[in-house]
C-alpha cells in the first residue's frame, strides 16, 4: 500500500517515518514540510540515513492523488484544511491532530475556533473502537494523555464503578513539540517535574467523551506536567470505586477486558523504560484502603501518537493490527 | 553553640554538615560514623574539603557530652537508642528519623515494631508549631513528604473547606538514601517516574496526624514516587473543596497563613529550580471547574530534612529561625 | 537457524533477546541464567512480556546441543569455560566477553589471569574483518570503546596517516552492567561526567592490536568516563596527523572506507540520539589547524555488544550481514 | 560598599544577584535589564523572592553613579559600549563579557569586529593574577572553558614541561545561556554529549595568552561540548610531558602551586556534584604510561563565571577573596 504524511517534519511525522520504514506493507510515497520543502528527508531527519531517499514535497493534494491513505500530522485547525479533500479523493485519513476527536460544538467551545470541513469520525483508541475502525475512512487519532488515561480507566468505568478519578499525569518534553521555546529550555527542566495547565488542558475533553460513554455519571480529574526525559507518558489513576474489589477481582477485569489486545499488557509494575520505543500501554492495579491506584505507562510518541496511527491505519486496510508494530521496547 | 551529629555520613548527615559550615553560631564537635570511625570528615565527604577537620567519632554517649544540641540521623528504629540518654543528660535533640513523630500506638502499629525508650516530642515542622519548639527538648523532625504535603493543605483544612485531598508527590532520589540499590540503579531510573508504595507509604501517617489536627473529618489520599533527579519533591494536591472560592480567595487564605513565616513562599508557579538547596517551600494555588490544585516543591534534603531541622535549631536555642538558612536556591 | 544464549539476565543478554525477537530467521531455544533458572524470561525482563515463552535454564551444555550458534554473554574468565565445549560440539560461537579478543599472552598479562582453553578467534569487528568471520567458528566481539574508536581511526590509520590520537570517551551507564553498585547510584551519577580507569582501562589494548594491524607505530592515548545517560558512546578522536588533509580529502577517505558497511554513516555531525537503539555508527570528520577531531556515535548496547554480535552471527550462518538489523535509531 | 550589575536578566547576572545576597560588605543598588526594565527582580527570577526589593533599570549610567564596582554581564561587543565611561567616572569593573580579555589586535581578529574603546584590563584568572587584580581598575573576567583548562595546566607550563596538551571539556548546558534555541532544545541534548565548534571555539585564545606566558612553546588543543546537565565543567587534559615524573613529584608540584588559594582543592578525585554551586576548581592527576591526564572540575556559573567575578571584586576592594564565597558545595 501506498502512504503520505501530510507534516512530516515534526516529531509525530518522523516518527511515522522511523516506524514505516520497517512495516512490510506500506511505502511512505510523499511526505510534505513546508519548511523543508525539497530537501532530503534524511538530510533533515539524519537518524533516517539510510532509510529513505525520498524529498520532502508541498502539502498539495496532488501530491498524495496516489495514496491509499494519509496521516495529517499537522497542529489543529491546520487537518481540517486537507481532510475533507483527501476524503472526497476516496484517501483514507488517520489525522493526528485533534481537529476530529471531539463533536464539532465541543471542538468549536474547547479550541475556540469555527470548524471548517467537520466529518465524522471515528475516536482512533485502537482498543476501544476496533470494528468501527475497521471500517473507516477518517480516524481521529486521540490524544496522547487521554491514550494512557483511558486505557488505565476504562475496564472499571465499563461497568460503572467508578465514583471519582483523578489523573495525575507524566510526560516526557517530546510532547511539546520540536519548536524550542522557554518551556523546552534545558535549564527550565532539567532535575524538574513541571505541572502546566494544571486544571485546563483541552485533552480532558477527550477523557470525558470516551470514559463517558461507558459511564455517564463518572467524575474526572486530570492535571497534566513535565518530567525530565524524552518520551514517555506516566498516568496515575487514582480512582475512588463504587463497592469493594480485591487485587484478584481487579487484576481479573483487566486481564479480561484487554485480552485480545496484543498492546495492552497487564504487568505486576510498570515503567516507562519497560514500553519506550514501543506500541505498548503497561497497567499494574494498586488497591488500597482508600482507592485503587491503576498505573498506565506509554511511549507518548508511539502508543501516543504515530504507533497507533500506525496500528489504526493497519485495520482500516484489512491487516493484522499488529503489522510492523511487534518491536519490543528498547530498555534500559 | 555545641552541635553533635550521630550519623553523619549518609545524605541527611552530610547536608547537616554542609549548613552548618555557614552557620554564625552552630560549630560541629562530634559527628559519628560506625563505618567511618577515625577518618577525617572531609575524606569522606569530599565535598567538604576545606570545611572540617574534625574526625568521625563512634555514636558513644561521651563523645556528645559537650553538645548543646544533637541531631540523630540514623534509621528509624536506631534513633530511640541514642534519644532518651541525650535528653537525660540535659542535651537538646532534633530526631530526624521517624522514631519520634506518632504517637507510640500509631508509631508501633505503622513501623511494626515495638518502641523502646518513648517520649513526647513536638512535631517539628516548624511553621505549624513554632511556639512548642521553642520550648521543647526533643523536636521530631517531620517527613520528607509530609513537609510538602502538610504545607500544602493546611490553610485550607485549617478553615476545615477539604472534603478530599489526594497528593501526588515526585521525590528526588536522594530520598532513598545513599545505599546503592536496584531501586537507585542508574539504568532504572533513567528517563522514568517510579512509583512505590503506591497506596501504603508510611509518611501518609503523618498527613493524617497533622491535618487531622486542623480538621478531623479529612479524607487524604497519598502515592509517592521518584524521578529522575537528585534532590527536591513536587508535590500536586488535588484538593476537592466544600464550597467555592475564587483565586483572590484562595491566595489571601495562603498569603494570611504564612504571613510571618519567611521560609514558605507563596508564588504564581512553582518548579523545584527554584527552590533546590534552599530551605523554601514554594506554593502555588490552581482553581479549576472540579477542583484545586495547590502545587508545592521543596528540596528534599533541605526543608524535608537537615534544613528544617537546623530552623528546629535555631529556635530551640533562641536564635532566629532563619540563621544561617537565609540562603537562595541555587537556580538554574 | 537455532540460537542459544549462556548469560542472558545482565544487560548484553537482554539486548540480545530485544534484538533477536525480530529476526527472522533465528530462534532462541535456551538462554540461561543461573540467578533465575527456572523462571520465565518475561518475568525477568518485563519488558519483553509478550515475546518469549522460554525460561531461564542452567548454563550446562545439553541445554544448547541443539544450537547452530551460542553467544556467551558471561564476565571475561567466564566465556573459556564454556566456549571450547561448544566448538567442540560443531557449535559456532560469538563470545561477548573479553576472553577471545586478544592474543593469550597479551590476555594473560592484561587481565592478570591465566587463560584456560585458548582457541585463536576472528575478532568481530565486522567491518575491518568481514570475510574472517564469514569463514569463522569463533568470533570474538569486541569492546563497546574499542568499536567506537577503532572505527573513528581505521581509515586513517590505514594510510599510515596518524602521529598520535587521543580517544576521549563518554558511554552511557549501562556499559557497568546491572548489578548496582556506588559508581551506578544515581546521585553520584546525576548531572556528572565520571572518568575512571583514566589511563588504564583494558580496552586499550584492543585498539593498539586493531590500529597497529594498520600502522605499526601508530600512539594512542585513551580515557574512559561516563555521561548521565543510559545507552551511548561518543568518542572524540584527536588526531594528529603527518601531513594535511582537506575537509574534502577526509570526507573522501571515509566515504570510501566504508562504502560496502551499512552500518556506519558518514555524517556532518553525529549525535548519540542519531544513533540509540540502531546498530549504527555514525561519523563525522572536523579538521582544524592544529589536529583532526573525528567524532563517532554508538549505542554501546547495539553496536558496541549484542547487534555487532547479530551482525557477525549473519555472516557466520552465511545470511545479509543486516538481516534483523535495519532498524531505524530511536530518535529523540 | 555599593554595588551594581549592568546585564542581570541573563545566568550570569542572576547568579551574580545569588551570590552577593550572601556577601556580607556588598549591596547591589543597580540592576540593569532592557527586556524587564520597571519590573521587580524577583518577579523575574522568582527564586530570588525574599531577597531583592529593587527593580530593573536601564543600563544608563545614571543609574550606576553611586555604585564603587560594577559587573558588565552583557554579551561581547556590548561590554565596550560601558566599561571606558564607568572607568572614567572613577568606579571600578569587572567585565564578565569577552571585551577585554585579549589584546586587541588579536581580539579584532578573533570575535571580527572592531574593539571601541579598548582599554587594557588585568585579565582575572584570580589565582594567577591576585596582586595586579588587587591594584586593577578593570578586571577582563575569564571565559569558564580558560579557568577549568589553565588552573589544570599551568603548573606544569610554569616548570616549561609540556610538549602538548589536549583539552576535551565537558559543560553543563546553562553556558549556552538562558535563550532556547535549538542547540538547548531538551529533546535535542537528553542523554546526549554533543560537541560543537570542535577546532574552533574563541576561547582557545585564552588559554594560549595565559599559558603561553608561563611556556612559549607550548602546544594546545582544545574541544568543547556539552553534557546533559545545568551546571558545570569537566576538563580532561591530556598532557604529554617532557621528562616523567611519579605521581607523588606531580602531586606536590600542583599542592604547592595552589597552597595559597583556598578555591583549587587538590583531590584523588574529582567530580562536578563536588562544586557545584561553590567557587571551588577541584583538580586531580593520573599519570600514565603515555602521558599524564589532569582532571578539573568546576560550576561553569560560579568559579566559571560570577562566583570569580566577586572573588576579583573582593581583591579590588581589599577584602579576603573568599569573602561571601566560603559556602560548600551542593552535594549530591
Amino acid at each position: 500500500m501506498k502512504v503520505g504524511i501530510i507534516g512530516a517534519s515534526g516529531y509525530t511525522g518522523s516518527e511515522l517515518l522511523r516506524i514505516l520504514a520497517n512495516h512490510p506493507e506500506a511505502e511512505v510515497i510523499a511526505a510534505s514540510s513546508r519548511r523543508y520543502e525539497g530537501q532530503k528527508i534524511w538530510k533533515v531527519h539524519r537518524f533516517l540515513k539510510g532509510f529513505y531517499d525520498l524529498e520532502f514535497c508541498s502539502p498539495e493534494l496532488s501530491n498524495f492523488g496516489d495514496c491509499d491513505l494519509v496521516f495529517t500530522a499537522v497542529p489543529h485547525g491546520e487537518a481540517m484544511k486537507y481532510v475533507p479533500q483527501l476524503l472526497d479523493s476516496g484517501i483514507k485519513v488517520v489525522d493526528i491532530s485533534a481537529d476530529y476527536r471531539l463533536d464539532k460544538e465541543t471542538y468549536e467551545r474547547v479550541y475556540g475556533k469555527k470548524h471548517e470541513g467537520y466529518v465524522e469520525a471515528v475516536y482512533g483508541l485502537t482498543e476501544l473502537h476496533r470494528e468501527e475502525i475497521k471500517k473507516a475512512n477518517l480516524v481521529a487519532n486521540p490524544g496522547c494523555y487521554p491514550t494512557g488515561t483511558i486505557l488505565a480507566a476504562s475496564p472499571l468505568a465499563k461497568l460503572e464503578l467508578i465514583e471519582r478519578v483523578v489523573f495525575d499525569c507524566k510526560s516526557g518534553i517530546t510532547g511539546a513539540g520540536e519548536s524550542p521555546s522557554a518551556f523546552t529550555h534545558y535549564p527550565n527542566l532539567h532535575e524538574s517535574i513541571v505541572p502546566y495547565k494544571i486544571t485546563e488542558h483541552r485533552h480532558y475533553y477527550e477523557m470525558v467523551q470516551e470514559l463517558g460513554r461507558f459511564q455517564s455519571d463518572i467524575k474526572i480529574s486530570f492535571t497534566p506536567q513535565v518530567y525530565p526525559g524524552s518520551r514517555g507518558i506516566l498516568t496515575n489513576a487514582h480512582v475512588f470505586l463504587r463497592g469493594e474489589l480485591t487485587r484478584e477481582e481487579l487484576y481479573r477485569i483487566y486481564e479480561e477486558f484487554y485480552e485480545d489486545s496484543f498492546f495492552v499488557r497487564i504487568q505486576e509494575s510498570v515503567s516507562l523504560s519497560q514500553v519506550r520505543g514501543s506500541n505498548f500501554c503497561d497497567i499494574s492495579i494498586h488497591p488500597g484502603e482508600d482507592r485503587v491506584v491503576v498505573v498506565s505507562a506509554i511511549d507518548n510518541l508511539v502508543k501516543g501518537a504515530s504507533g497507533q496511527a500506525v496500528q489504526n491505519m493497519n485495520l482500516m486496510m484489512g491487516f493484522d493490527e499488529t503489522l510492523g508494530l511487534r518491536t519490543p521496547p528498547l530498555f534500559p
